[in-house]
């Protein structure tokens, strides 16, 4: 169990970085590549390219002011390339610290000549919900992303590019950013859409199947899961609202529209969040109380069943005894007699027990 | 029970829009019409005419700088009618994408020559809870609804207009628009004056019939309609509050008391909605009480009858022993006076348990 | 128990008011009385004067400017009358029509020559907590009163006036009206110590009588009264302090310090709300661990019953067995060495389940 | 149990001052002194003159511009005196009212030659915490204080005073103000000292006693404690914030660092009053728990005793039957084959929830 | 118990410090040192010098303009010490008393030539939770801090300025303020690790072992735990924000990117907690449903077995009688066809539970 609770600290075990000298370098996610990809797109309204795998020097040759340049890195854990990267740019080395260091929340910096804007990535994997930290440098042309690890939610912005679907390739960097961002939070819809479909699979299993530790477990797992999202999409909410309010000449007049429909957007998920958290909070009362239904079943099946045969039994045991004077004995029809009185008894406590509505 | 949660998130499953271009008219929605119904209404203080199921380029050719235009259109499924309207009146991409994108909260987005509204209708629909996404376009002499489906809140609106009554004919858009949203807000009245019922009918079942998992289902369920209702209301009422502030030449001045009165009601009903909830949230644990309360008392008669009948099943035993050597047996009133002390036994049991208050 | 659940809602059933043209006046409340009573007191320092159930018109001949013209309204169904006060006074339509919408939530509302000011009285009536809707209009030298039904808290007042007891002979109609809030709020300490006195019943009975559903029920009750306290006193308390803040010519300066006093007041009532509501949900719980405690004893009874007879009913069965060769039933003394263990096993019980502290 | 409410609601009954002129003096408090006593301390940096019991009359000639004059009243039910000083400082009647009117919560009013501050002391008597209600007016060299009964926390600052301790005797009236709230909140520490220690013996008492009302009585009587003392403390808080961003001459340059520390402490007061809240919320919690492990535990003695000698019992039963023909009976050793048997199912089902880890 | 309490108050029991003399140095605290140590490291970018055990009076010999100066005191109960240093440094009284009154929440205060920081170090020792008061006083070239026992945080600190890693050598007083709170604020990274840790161990033994008080006790040490934590983390948080705002020379303006990066820490921090927080207030939640979850298991068992084997024995027992007449006691085949019968009834019943699945 204590496996899962690493990500929701998110900032790795703090022995890593303790004690370091600050604004050093050091990659402490535990994604751990064996390589770090570089992948660059670079195009413009008429033009396309694209280069993957290949080394930050080669593709400096092509960076041109008439086109946008954008850098994907995968893999956090091979620091010089990054370097690289960062110093061709001109990025402060706190910003350099934080591409690195996974522990990050979501936050905005606006640098002189670039925006730096930290986010989460959440997404599925084999059941478990795992984030993703990703960092991104916008400028003027060009627009860095730093990610953990292979595989990302931009394919369809990359077909875009490619296939020059939309405004994309008319736009300049600040645009690309906020279809991004898009591709991001969009992708949160997906997750929550999961939470959704848990809750409900675990409302249905409250009332079909036997209370267990199991329903406790996965109640507390949903718990940690949806305070796991809450923690990426808050910040970045507030991050998309400075966006909007940012006064930069990096974005243009024209994307504010769109950075308007992001917010709302992760507004939107931000008020699902809420009300999936109240439903979740809510599972388990109901869980008490169905387990509380439960025993109150078992309990009158116990007392019906104690409340008959006990009283008849000790009249049994009453003629059981062999005392040598008991006139009763030697009666014909003493025991048919006897019979008879005991089904009456038990006809009126089944009576007594069906208007107490308990049968 | 997986149905009724599309509902809740509103925004419909993320995977119909997920990866498309932004600015793209797509119906999201699960309320698919065969065919989308155009419904014109066009009027001043002195005319009054109506187009129903017609096609906006007849519509076109009656618009008035002097008559006030209502485009009304049931249906969004057919994305291309909405489209002549939009070009028609000049509309951003972006509201168009708006229109269509059901998943939407409540919001006001103030254009150049037009105002831009959502809203949610809410309506019980065969016992359940369904809310309806509807947008508004309010301009200098027109005013475009857009509607999911057939049936909606404003023919009492209609009439108004028809027969004339109030003040409705000599004002403008701005009043229309408030007659709209003054229609859409009394429904919520409607709708949590059921949810008030249901609280009542659930209590009572409480108290009344035995528990079950039926009733924590019931509550359940409550619960979420009561934070849909939130989800639609609460929006809107910063909508409301905004439009009150709002300076634009398209509101007039003595409309705005009457957004004020229409800002009064919304605050009212969020109010209701907030104590409903609380209310909603002590139901489950009354039922837990009550259910304890109801083992408390099966527990009791079990109590009293094993408390009973256990020790005198004993003394019943003891001479239904073998011994050879029992000098009571021999005795002629041993059987007598046993009965005599079991009946003593048994009246002091009662006592005690009459004194306990258990009977 | 349907009918408790009106009052809360205030704004009466939807329905009576759904699809009404807005600025209509329709009394929607639920005290009709058979006539509409208005009373006028008119009075300066050195006059005074009263006219109990007179008309309108009577009453019109005596507003002079050097008095102050008290108008009091019991019963708000008949609405001509108050249509003519209205008219005489030049009140505004949507003024009016709040006047007899008793579903008003308290506000205030500043016009060019008069007051506005909603507010809601509370009392118990038989038991049930009842409130009614009360409207102001404050004038430079009138002040009307619209009320829902005869009786008010208002009597002090009219005796100050009468006997000229303190300073309200000498003053305006804002000191007047500021004695008639006083007297409002005055009474909502009435009401919550009768919530203090039932909470403490309440719990008292928690602790004396037995478990019951009857509790739960009443505690609910207590919830529900302590919602509509709260519903009607907090918005009051921003009316006042918007009063206390407000720059009109109709609030002399030397009423200030007595609205301030009365913002005072209605902050302790609030406080006293809020603690109470606090107590009031700690109520659940304890009743749930009383029952949990009395369900305890309940289950302690019988575990020690048995286990004590079980055991021993046990031993006795076995030397009832008809088996031809027991050895021990032929002994003389088995039956007293029998009765002798049995009588040691009793003992250890008892010790045990002493030692255990169940005893 | 009524009696301790009184205090909780503070305000008295409210009938007391029901529908009374407003600015009337009537003490309504329940610590009725059989007389009013009045304490006058004069001082400079070289005098100091102390007059216990006097009258105003002859406080009066002692005033002296060069010297701080302290007036401490105790007792407010002799309305006379209490006014005597008010003329002579000139205070405003609602000042005058304020003071006898012990249902006051904390408060700073700012007049022209004064500050007028309400605070509320608390102290254990006899195991019950009692609140008392204290105002103080601060003018330029004279400092008055009234209380409701004899005896208060202010012994420490009139030695300081009279063994000229600190800077007391060098500072001006506003320097006494500070010396006095300090000793109040001081005061204060003791009290939630006292609810910490109240907490730790429940919580000991939850884990070493058996349950019982008296536990669950408890913790609603620490909630009740607990909620008062937040009512004395939040409201002064505010008021001591306002004091430290005052502008008066009244209080001099260097006595705002004093004041700011008092800030300091009074927050750290609410600090602890919140966590000692969430704590006390919590022992209902626990003490549910602690219930139901006792409850889990009788169950399982119970069970343990039933399912060991239920069947054992039946057993013996069948060979108790009167069969004329039942083979096993005559054969010698079926007894203590049996009796083996029996053994051996004894064993298997004290094995049985030893594994279960019943046992 | 007791003992843990006094760490949560922090300020430590009142009485010590009650009625004292405000500007007093009196240390409050519980960790008192035999002794005080005296620590200075005096460095710039080329020099560096260390004294440890020194007095105030060496150390000052050393001081000068071109170096930055740490004097480092631990214990507090030497008050003469730290008043040499005070002198020297002309730290305003209340400072001073303030240095060594550990009942301080964190505060910074900013003074003409100084700023004062107040801050709590927490850590585990021998498994409890401990805090430890800290200030920091920061002038232009110098740098004072005053702990309460011996041992820190500071140790990486001190060996990079001694082996000049990183920028600190180069930079002033300033710079090394962030790193002391800097390796304050990483440390509580630890701290809140180790709560995760235990909420997941706790979590592990709800499943997996028997519900016991020392679980409840558990839950409510970590509750405990969590709130003291929070109580040395939020106050910080606000500390550090101000520094971020503060326009003071003595903050360079390169170190402002630090500080901000030092606020991001200490956010996310927060975050944590609060989400910890939510994690163990569910904690009780899971555990009682645990519990009943186990006391439903164990009524199952006694339910099963007594609804088997009561009826069971009933029937043994109407053969046990001695009627003279019983019909079926002579036939040869009844005990057999009566044991087939039970075994019947034996069959059913357990068939009857397993499909109601408490088997």
């Amino acid at each position: 169990m204590a496996k899962r609770r690493k990500y929701l600290l998110k900032r790795p075990k703090a022995t890593k970085t303790l004690n370091q000298v600050p604004g050093t370098m050091t990659y402490v996610g535990n994604k751990v590549s064996t390589e770090t990809k570089l992948d660059v797109i670079d195009y413009n309204e008429t033009n396309y390219e694209r280069f993957s795998s290949t080394t930050p020097e080669d593709a400096f040759k092509f960076v041109d002011e008439d086109r946008i340049t954008w850098f994907n890195i995968d893999g956090l854990n091979n620091v010089e390339e990054i370097e690289k990267l960062g110093d061709y740019y001109e990025l402060h080395p706190l910003v350099m610290e934080d591409i690195v260091n996974t522990g990050q929340r979501p936050k905005i910096e606006k640098y002189e000549d670039y925006l730096f804007i930290v986010a989460q990535m959440l997404y599925y994997k084999n059941g478990d919900l795992e984030n993703e930290h990703i960092s991104m440098v916008v400028g003027k042309n060009y627009l860095l992303t730093f990610q953990e690890s292979n595989g990302d939610v931009f394919d369809a912005v990359r077909e875009r590019i490619e296939f020059s679907r939309g405004r994309i390739r008319g736009r300049s960097a600040d645009y690309l950013m906020f279809a991004l961002l898009d591709a991001i939070i969009d992708n949160y819809f997906l997750v929550i859409d999961d939470v959704s479909d848990r809750i409900d699979a675990l409302e249905d299993s409250l009332f079909t199947s036997e209370p267990s530790d199991h329903i406790t477990y996965d109640i507390q797992e949903l718990k940690r899961n949806i305070l796991r999202i809450r923690r990426a999409v808050f910040p970045l909410r507030e991050v998309i609202g400075r966006l909007e309010r940012m006064e930069t000449i990096l974005i243009e007049e024209r994307t504010t529209n769109y950075i308007r429909d992001l917010h709302d957007h992760i507004v939107q998920i931000s008020e699902n969040i809420d009300i999936y958290r109240e439903m979740i909070w809510g599972l388990m009362d109901m869980y008490i109380s169905t387990i509380n239904n439960k025993m109150n079943e078992v309990m009158k099946v116990l007392t019906i069943m104690a409340s008959i045969f006990i009283p008849l039994t000790f009249i049994a045991g009453i003629y059981g005894m062999n005392f040598e004077y008991m006139p009763e004995l030697e009666w014909k029809y003493s025991y048919f007699v006897l019979l008879g009185i005991m089904f009456i008894i038990f006809m009126a406590m089944l009576y007594y027990f069906k208007r107490k509505k308990w049968l």
